[in-house]
């Protein structure tokens, strides 16, 4: 293996005496003309970011470039001057606009050069598939001066590792299995020994019925204090999560513990779940455990409760049937409702729901029946009924429950909230009954 | 409005004398821990690329940070530097940790205040939902002096427009459907009369029934090719879609329509749609266009080709009624099956999909039916029926269509191909019938 300065100043070779140099901050550059496009959503960078995280290590910023040498060029060498490790992803392919391996060079100062063990990869690689490789195959050979090659077990490209100002720069290829693969395999390994701090742990708590801001204001105490651990939360369609993180040592989960028992106080029932669930995992786990069964009358939802809930593995043990009756028609034909209390309350009624959901519960023998009626938009509101009102229902052994509700958004936001929101009517069913 | 140095020195104010700066070149930050936590994928920044892209502007980087208002400032003065236009997304809510308001301040050297226009934005919107807002909804109001208050017509966050170095800077709430409609509203208009080169234009083919390394051998001679116009792909659950860009210029459209011209011949009848739409969407127009309609008899979908159906605005005049029979007693109680075909045949056949799919048609007097059946996993898969096996059946005026079909991927990957699978068997129907 050749040496340079460069590469020992971050320790990128194995084979260094002096012990490494431990590595906290990460930064990534993502490059490729398909995502500055938009042709692609950037899925490495969340991929590495949960992995960064789960290691302990501070992702403090993605940049997302096209494949120009000169952006490729600038992002690395702003970033190998503020974090320990950098990660570049993509634009070590074989083509002329893989320019990843030219930009590394220019910004280490280097020239690039045929590199013996990246020629010997590649010929392995091609080797084993009984292929010949295309004269623009040998570009993938080309390493700045001083770098190591990384074996890539899913593809072509051999990744590169560098040393660059404070930090260690790995390349790594673009197509996502390969990027994965040597990840794990080659950039974890050489982490591991340079870890100085205790991997980061989270709990996650789920929370439904109360508006972000509400929460926020719960639980503002722990998401405004500086001290660990820390609180943040995300919100979807209804669903807030929070995440509790800290250190994963005796100090840090303590501190998660005390935490998660306080917001436990501050949530109330509204805390339905811990952990990286859903509310539909949820309710059908809570219905597997009372041996209860539940059937969907859906009208504005158009089958979407359904198929949240058979989204679940395991569902078909607590959902056998359901109904989706979007024309009036068919709340008379498949439901047996009366056309006079539709013709009286109108398709879109607290009425309406009630009989949906006692009818689907009657006609299929389950415990609990829920139903939907609504106008999801963009047209079909009134000023008495306007868009975004859903009248939800729920049939169980203990009488019918109704919500009505007035969702914000467009047609597909409402007819997400409205799915959490029969979720969660059903949740507090099961719980009280 | 309040006007200050800032703003008027990027022209986000609309009443400005001069003459506008041109804008060519665009940077995005994205801002929110669960982004550099890798808890969601950056969807808005592929989204707003591809508009960029549209309207003939370069975006030159995008930048991922945390929720930390120091990170978000750097990245914000850095970029302010190098671009014509930068849209920060996220960070606009109302908890301690939404810190982009913050952030702009500090950038731009100002302090904040609250801001009348944006309070009277808040106070209207929780008024017309009958909502009273938290105390932390007052944070909402709050903008760097100077800057100008964006209307949200989606969620409560006002948007912030200010000037900042040599950019016009417009941040966006993190909210998908919010920011696509900010974005669209108020920045959009604001661009439009500081474009100084022909936009892009771009044609989109959405094909269905072929792989994505066929279709992409298929269209190889011109998307290899390096001259305009750029063929690009991007496949999502059997659906590819091409998309086909240019200048919009007299020279560039004339590429367009000829490169159109022959893939049209290269892709038959799997191009579906030119345009953007879903296979959905054009199953609907297809059904309406015909006055006939579908119903459904879902198992493994589970509500999901119902979902998929009503999930197009219009589609109650096509869609009245669907039934999911996920349990074989559904099958028997809801669509009549003999339970001695169920038992001969097994619920996962090419006979009881033939059957579900008659049934449905039948009972709700539709003129087409549509019937999955299939195992989606992770269990219940055997030797001779394994996981992601799905048969697909369509009733119609002539006869019963079937397909067989064997998808890859976790339980979600099956659902979503079957969903394709059936409403493509219904496409091929109503062309044919």
């Amino acid at each position: 293996m050749t040496t340079g300065p460069d590469r020992d100043s971050a320790n990128v070779s194995e084979d260094n005496a002096a012990p490494p140099k431990a590595v906290r901050t990460v930064a990534l550059v993502a490059t490729g003309e398909e995502l500055v496009r938009g042709a692609i959503v950037d899925s490495n960078s969340a991929w590495l970011a949960r992995r960064i995280r789960a290691l302990g290590l501070e992702l403090s910023e993605v940049r997302v470039v096209g494949d120009q040498q000169r952006d490729i060029e600038r992002a690395v060498r702003e970033l190998a001057e503020r974090v320990d490790l950098l990660i570049v992803g993509g634009g070590l392919g074989p083509t002329e606009d893989d320019r990843t391996r030219h930009a590394l060079a220019v910004a280490a100062g280097v020239a690039l050069a045929s590199d013996p063990e990246a020629q010997a990869q590649l010929a392995k690689w091609f080797e084993l598939r009984g292929r010949t490789p295309s004269p623009s195959n040998a570009r993938q050979a080309l390493l700045p001066i001083g770098a190591r090659a990384l074996p890539n077990s899913r593809g072509s490209a051999p990744g590169i590792a560098l040393g660059m100002g404070r930090a260690a720069c790995f390349a790594l290829p673009g197509v996502p299995s390969e990027l994965r693969a040597m990840f794990d395999e080659q950039v974890v390994p050489w982490l591991r020994t340079r870890l100085d701090r205790a991997p980061f742990c989270e709990r996650l708590l789920q929370v439904v019925g109360l508006p972000e801001s509400v929460v926020g204001e719960r639980v503002a105490r722990w998401m405004e204090s500086p001290d660990p651990p820390g609180v943040s939360d995300t919100v979807r369609f209804g669903v807030v999560t929070l995440c509790v993180s800290d250190r994963d040592d005796v100090a840090g989960r303590a501190r998660i513990e005390a935490c998660v028992a306080e917001l436990r106080g501050a949530l109330g029932q509204h805390l339905f779940a811990e952990g990286d669930t859903t509310l539909a995992a949820h309710v059908v786990a809570r219905l597997l455990a009372r041996s209860a069964t539940v059937a969907v009358a859906e009208s504005c939802t158009g089958g979407l409760i359904a198929a949240a809930l058979t989204d679940v593995p395991g569902s078909s043990q607590v959902f056998h049937e359901g109904c989706i009756s979007y024309a009036d028609a068919a709340k008379v034909r498949a439901l047996g409702l009366s056309p006079a209390l539709l013709a009286a309350e109108g398709a879109v009624s607290e009425a309406v729901a009630r009989a949906m959901a006692s009818a689907v519960r009657t006609k299929t023998g389950s415990t609990f029946g829920v139903a939907s009626t609504g106008v999801a938009g963009p047209t079909g509101g009134s000023a008495a009924i306007p868009v975004g009102v859903v009248h939800l229902a729920l049939a169980g052994p203990d009488g019918v429950r109704h919500d009505r509700r007035h969702f914000p958004g467009d047609r597909d936001s409402v007819r997400q909230f409205a799915v959490i929101g029969a979720l969660d009517l059903l949740r507090r069913a099961i719980d009280a009954s």
